[in-house]
């Protein structure tokens, strides 16, 4: 077969999959309102989430219910550009990156056990190498996820400095993890805030974070899509985070 | 080999072509800033986009710049949930919506040789009939998406209820436009406004207007992910929209 026939023939496949549920879509994103925790940073503070009634099938509008929203461009589970954070200020934002980049291979580090045991853990090149050596080298293109199981926002693991640039030499796409932010709450409003994300940033990669479901997800295999709203100059953007999970 | 085995196959396959371009993400989504033209319908009319600063790698945060959002839930390249519409009132909001529904085989009938003749133009049965012949039939499941070409937000074209009706009688998920709004322009604000919508939300599916780069996916092959914020009880939503087109 041609190329054009082969990926013709996989994207078939991948519809009816699709629809028989051969593949399952899960839903990898928290619920956004007003009582959605928020990361803030020192000085930088979102505002609250609010949501205003335009109509509701009454007076105001009988055929429609719409609102608008007050929103923090990294509310819930979002997207993070690397133009977020100063050592990415020359990087994209929401509406420059490159569209073939938004969906592609992730690969679960799964460290709940370990959260559980120390809710400040921190992912280190140590912890990745297991990772490799149980399961593959990760590739380059692929999203890493690290599965925390931890929703406290206050104290919650991350991956250090030295763990990103590690993952960042295998040529990822972006980092994401079920927390509030990418790098562990006592690393987030230091001196030198985020070594981790201030590293992912500088090399043009994504994050993302409140991530959710992250336990439906098998450790290689499923195809992760969290592109951001195309906001003009956009530094980040909630997401409706999903990934194509294979029949296990 | 085993389904689960086949499923797997087939996803390492996609994250190739994913990552080697042979499947192409296309975006088809508008950049969405306070210029983005928007929506309204009668009384119901959107608040402008606006963007405000948190911080910019300056005094009121150096290591961050971030933004928040006044936005409409129907702003820009948007998602409409059924309960956006009186006929949908018992239905889905975007944070109730199905996952697996979120991600689908997309039809595109192409119309912009008629639309360019006739801005006002109605995409009727016939017009579906013969997409059908000249193609296949509609299947189940499908995202039905009509390229239109025109970019007028006041005198734009769009389905007749009759069209939309035969439609959901194949059992589609959703019907997407390149207009801003799913109905006609001069049929979005009469006094029974949005027939092909009402009958769209009647039925519980899905709407997507203000699509881009229509003429970059091919009539049937592509998968469209355009998945709302999950807003909770949310109308709407805008939408980062990918296709992804296997290799012509």
């Amino acid at each position: 077969m041609e190329m054009s026939e082969l990926s013709s023939a996989n994207m078939n496949a991948l519809a009816m999959m699709l629809m028989s549920g051969e593949v399952r879509v899960v839903d990898c994103t928290a619920t956004l309102g007003p009582s959605t925790p928020l990361e803030h940073h020192a000085s930088v503070v979102q505002p609250e989430l609010e949501i205003h009634k335009i109509s509701e099938y009454d007076a105001d509008g009988p055929f429609f219910a719409w609102n608008w929203l007050k929103i923090g461009e990294h509310a819930g589970t979002h997207f993070d550009a690397p133009a977020a954070i100063a050592s990415g200020q020359s990087g994209d934002t929401t509406d420059t990156v490159t569209a073939q980049d938004l969906a592609g291979p992730v690969c679960v580090i799964d460290v709940s056990d370990m959260c559980r045991a120390d809710p400040a853990f921190r992912l280190t090149p140590d912890h990745i190498a297991t990772w490799e050596h149980q399961n593959t080298p990760i590739p380059k293109g692929a999203w890493v996820v690290m599965h925390s199981g931890q929703t406290n926002t206050k104290r919650h693991p991350g991956p250090d400095g030295d763990a990103m640039t590690m993952l960042l030499e295998r040529g990822i796409i972006g980092f994401g993890t079920d927390c509030i932010s990418i790098d562990a709450a006592d690393a987030a409003s230091t001196e030198a805030p985020c070594p981790a994300q201030q590293n992912l940033a500088r090399a043009g990669c994504y994050g993302l974070a409140s991530l959710n479901n992250l336990d439906q997800l098998p450790s290689t295999g499923a195809i992760l899509i969290a592109p951001p709203l195309k906001f003009v100059g956009g530094t980040g953007s909630p997401v409706r985070a999903l990934a194509l999970v294979p029949g296990q």
